[in-house]
């Protein structure tokens, strides 16, 4: 199949990122579709191509492997699209397949896959996994390639940690009994951002942010870390501490090092466009 | 003076918000400045002026506001631009003069008022509200009028929250001993949003970020509302009470209402600019 056109089986394939990756997948190859409503099976699928992507849930992603895992043989590839790795490649690794995991580290909605990054967990130490480096990076996408491991240690911060806080900050403002509306209205474009970047979250499916949070195993490690940093960041204002805070402030300006010139360049750039919606905010703001 | 030009002194006027008001003022009117280097000082720029502006570090304001205030008159319009409001307003209060507190919501490297919100509290029921309110009207900024009460609860929010957040975010990632260079390697979006927004926060002047935590009467009660949402939302993760979870991010899901569908799309924008910017902020993160 290297380097040449093959059959692509996508499992969960009406879904959003299974829709995503099937138009993708269709400018080269030929791409069948599996989900709750379609003709084929997940079995009838995998006897059919020799590309297996699993796409579907979180949650349903081991037992769909368990599944069509007696079908599979040493000339499929299967991948799978879960934001975690280690628990779904420890299931796709017990199969005949090439294995490598994936993780488009986007939201479909993104519309393409020019300047995202795409993770790769190769295992079993496959020749495949060239072939798809290289579909993806045709479609002008970054790949980085790591282990399960190391890929959800990255997500412990990077998805765990983010979109935990997001939640957290919507809930203190709930729970404060503040008004939305009246926020908006004395806001600054730092507060929008912010709201904005949790509502994005707060939009989107429940079931899959909540099994970001607890199929995780570093999520239980970095949540502690973080609320012994609130709790340490909350003393010092508590008490007063200005020398104590100035210094943790300075502390971590120096961690951040020369990113600091790039984040108030772009953060400029996205200020710019939240000035422009300013008044479609206010307005959706009830 | 309302209506016709007048002689506009600026204290602090060297600073950053100093000089982008004298540039806004300047245009309608005649600009003293008096800071550390300057010939002018304070109590020239009172006896000389008809409007003053303190313009100085939070820590200062009232100290200042004390300096100058045995020679201001009932001729004189007193502003500040304070980011907290409750305790410049009560020093002002006890002047002679008309009194505006003043917070203009936005960095002065923003570089146009814009779209940009102005929070103006009035004292003593001046007529010379109106005088202000339509100089930032011209300026197509938007202008909030509250109370200097109302203002600081709404800023325990979208400052003292916000920046606390941001704050802790870095604080987090640093106590975990991870490099951000790596983190940055395998990014979604969201995360590199809500990283160049903390880093825009910490590129800034630690003082300035120290007072607003420290300053605002309302801060502690805020950062105990997020300390004790926080433990909730890491309980439910730590227990793995998934119907815990997402009924709480359903209720938020609620609270937020139509400003969700708002927010998906503006972050959209979002996205799309830090996409653009990718490598740059990928170079800079060392």
């Amino acid at each position: 199949m290297d380097g040449k056109s093959f059959d692509v089986g996508i499992i969960g394939g009406d879904g959003k990122m299974g829709s995503f990756l099937k138009k993708a997948f269709e400018k080269e190859h030929t791409v069948y579709v599996s989900d709750k409503e379609s003709k084929l099976s997940n079995v009838d699928l995998v006897k059919k191509c020799n590309v297996i992507i699993v796409s579907v849930p979180i949650r349903e992603t081991v037992s769909v492997i368990e599944e069509i895992s007696p079908h599979l043989t040493e000339d499929h590839l299967l991948l799978d699209v879960c934001s975690l790795k280690e628990k779904p490649c420890r299931a796709m690794a017990k199969t005949k397949a090439h294995v490598v995991g994936m993780h488009p580290m986007f939201a479909p909605s993104c519309g393409s896959m020019e300047n995202q990054t795409v993770v790769l967990c190769p295992l079993k130490e496959t020749p495949r996994l060239s072939c798809m480096k290289g579909f993806f990076e045709s479609a002008h996408a970054r790949v980085v390639v790591t282990t399960p491991e190391n890929h959800d240690k990255m997500m412990g911060i990077i998805q765990c940690l983010t979109h935990f806080i997001s939640i957290v900050y919507v809930l203190t403002m709930k729970n404060l009994d503040v008004e939305i509306k009246e926020l908006v209205d004395y806001a600054s474009p730092v507060y929008l951002i912010e709201l904005l970047m949790s509502g994005r979250i707060l939009a989107q499916d429940k079931s899959l942010y909540t099994d970001i949070q607890m199929q995780n195993p570093k999520s239980p490690e970095v949540l502690k870390a973080f609320s012994e940093a609130t709790l340490f960041l909350e003393t010092l204002v508590k008490e007063g501490n200005v020398d104590g805070f100035e210094k943790t402030f300075e502390e971590l300006s120096n961690y951040l090092g020369p990113l600091k010139k790039t984040a108030s360049e772009v953060s400029s750039e996205l200020v710019k466009v939240v000035n422009n919606k300013k008044e479609t905010i206010l307005k959706s703001a009830k």
